[in-house]
């Protein structure tokens, strides 16, 4: 099965000047979108090849730009908050000018795009089966994860989706799922999403 | 419920003489530990009071050194790596010349001991119920953990545990307690856990 996680950081620097010792302030949390990334990525020595991560950064001044993360063929890359923001701030120096629509690669399983959010999801509602992270969705213990061979998980970040994302998930009917009544870190719901699916396949 | 957890840290730096734009190599991998008490203190807006994570830092140059974070009490801490480090480097500084036994506070919610890991686990042993995360344990699911007012975890970390330490677990009849087959980072593991608690107490 391959996973695949889209976080949304809506104050995120989409340009390389952020200062790697300041990345809640002057990376707008770019603290918390490496911690979704490390998570996302990797288990006890190894990486998560099955797994896709893609970071919707929508800050100053570049909006937007989508750094994708490939564990399959991911290479240097360390599971601490700095060393995951440096490699954020090379894709970003590369994509400096990108046009809309775009997408350059970056490293070996690092790649770039100027593109929105919602282009995004609709590019993967065609390849996959959409969950959308929230608290009023059905528990997560109580779908049959296991019978699908391509899941994404959409989640929002500290600021809350906006109306009008929420109204292209309704409209592609996209299946709420939630992790029950606490509302958890992005970072750790995507652990927690990781967790649910390990419980089935192995 | 009172949640502790037990993170054993065999490299990390016991003196504050490490640089926070370095936290894997010259912090002895102090990066995981930050992440542990990211994991186990915050969740989305809050800290988790019921909470406590004590970290037990065994590398150069004063080991041991336990330092203690309460959720119910902290104050003025981000859930972001070099944050929780700076924090702990505050604590090192102050608890440089502690004598065996002795602990001190450091600031709101934080204290530091000098105390070995064993001296924490057979202190423990009498306040509350202990659990081993372990690959060879009872799977979690199958464990009524609602039943305890009090738990604790204890986590080995990326380097396992010495023998020494797993024959006194055996010696006090510490149950051992599984998260399934993939074996996580100690960080995600403490997601885990709080997520397995959650799940049966909201």
């Amino acid at each position: 099965m391959i996973r695949e996680f889209i976080v949304r950081a809506r104050k995120a620097r989409t340009d390389p000047f952020f200062n790697l010792n300041d990345l809640p302030g002057s990376g707008g949390r770019m603290d918390l979108v490496a911690r979704c990334i490390s998570s996302a990525l990797f288990v006890s020595e190894n990486l998560r090849k099955d797994t896709i991560v893609h970071v919707v950064l929508e800050g100053p001044s570049r909006p937007p730009r989508i750094v994708t993360f490939y564990g399959e063929t991911l290479r240097k890359v360390a599971p601490d908050e700095r060393n995951i923001a440096s490699h954020i701030k090379i894709a970003l120096e590369k994509g400096l000018n990108l046009k809309t629509g775009e997408e350059i690669d970056v490293s070996p399983g690092i790649k770039i795009s100027k593109k929105s959010w919602e282009s995004l999801i609709k590019e993967k509602q065609n390849e996959c089966k959409l969950f959308y992270l929230h608290s009023k969705g059905e528990r997560i213990g109580n779908i049959d994860l296991e019978k699908y061979d391509h899941v994404c998980f959409i989640l929002g970040d500290h600021k809350g989706m906006p109306k009008k994302s929420e109204q292209l998930l309704k409209k592609l009917n996209v299946e709420r799922i939630s992790l029950g009544r606490v509302t958890y870190f992005a970072s750790h719901s995507i652990t927690i999403a990781h967790y649910e699916l390990d419980k089935r396949i192995f």
